[in-house]
């Protein structure tokens, strides 16, 4: 038996938790997605940006993956929303297996917006379903605007784009206007937002973009 | 047979491999780094600089990893060193059946300095030997000072560590006391550098420490 013939069982295996995790997540109208991103990007600045103007609104809980440390755990445990840490000890992606272990301590009934802040990756996080209603990609300025090109599978899977760290754009060599570019012809499907958690420009309109998925 | 001895058995395939490849950098007198990080921390805007400066000291040859595209072979053709692209289709790090297929493309007789610049992946291509005689992690200044604790194996398993994008550090939240603190206290022996490629800071070092170590 080859590696492919293993890694596409470990694939149908994990698809099959994650339909089985998905019901879960309609049954109690939660709405969830799975962030993913190069490490340092910004997945923890947005998530903290959007629990500070939604806490308020809506119930909001918390997935944190992570190759080592529970240091983001601790960043959005600050905001008094439930949060569950998975240290993946080396794995670069998370699994529906463990999302399913980690919702053992969330109660779903009470959540309407559940975040599944994935391993930084832009590789190996695209071909593992999490049970998620949809991938929202984040990727900053500073990473260049060719990434689109270079990683497509993760930005062909994700449906929301978010363009990280526009504070930065004076100083780095990225054109935002050809990283759009670049993104669409990938995925003309992506809807694209352009945020800095520095100046908080662009939260507003991608929480409201939250609001208005949330069932209740 | 588990995942786990699938994985077990493709190391020690690759740690073969490599330590074949080794061997024959050995004979040719050719010194080699892999150079990896995640997307966009500027592997390949470093290279370039490298390139720059060190190629008409010494030949310089160039293996480029990537999951999709050659756009970064194309940027560094233009200096006029050999290049050979590996593109991986999806996968995520380099393996030692790749670099060996990529150097029959190249006479290593010529060459004192390889370059393979690895896809961009903070977590896989950490536990993937090349046959390269030392592995040098680009960090850049916009990734945050928290990257080595939250991803330790592939700062353990570098010996250089490249802090990128110093001319950055007014704009954004990275103590580069704190990040390197953090760096070794993670690896103690990691040698490290800043450099910024826009001001060209710190370029100069950098290619000092290669000449010291290229063998004649």
């Amino acid at each position: 038996m080859g590696i492919i013939t293993i890694e596409r069982k470990v694939l149908e295996k994990n698809d099959e938790l994650a339909s089985q995790i998905r019901d879960k997540f309609k049954i109690n109208n939660t709405f969830v997605v799975n962030i993913v991103s190069s490490p340092g990007s910004g997945k923890t600045s947005i998530l903290e940006r959007t629990i500070e103007k939604l806490k308020d609104k809506i119930k909001i809980a918390v997935i944190e993956g992570d190759v080592q440390t529970d240091l983001d755990a601790k960043r959005v445990e600050r905001y008094s929303v439930p949060v569950v840490q998975i240290v993946t000890n080396g794995g670069c992606h998370l699994e529906a297996k463990l999302v399913k272990d980690a919702l053992e301590n969330i109660d779903l009934k009470e959540i309407r917006f559940l975040v599944i802040e994935n391993v930084g990756n832009l590789v190996c996080p695209a071909g593992y379903d999490l049970g998620e209603d949809l991938k929202v990609l984040i990727l900053s300025t500073t990473e260049g605007e060719d990434k689109p090109l270079k990683y497509p599978k993760m930005f062909i899977n994700s449906s929301i784009l978010i363009i990280n760290k526009i504070d930065l754009l004076p100083y780095v060599d990225c054109n935002i206007e050809n990283l759009k570019k670049n993104a669409l012809s990938i995925n003309p499907d992506l809807v694209v937002f352009e945020t800095s958690c520095t100046t908080g420009e662009g939260i507003e309109k991608w929480c409201e973009w939250i609001l208005g998925n949330i069932k209740y």
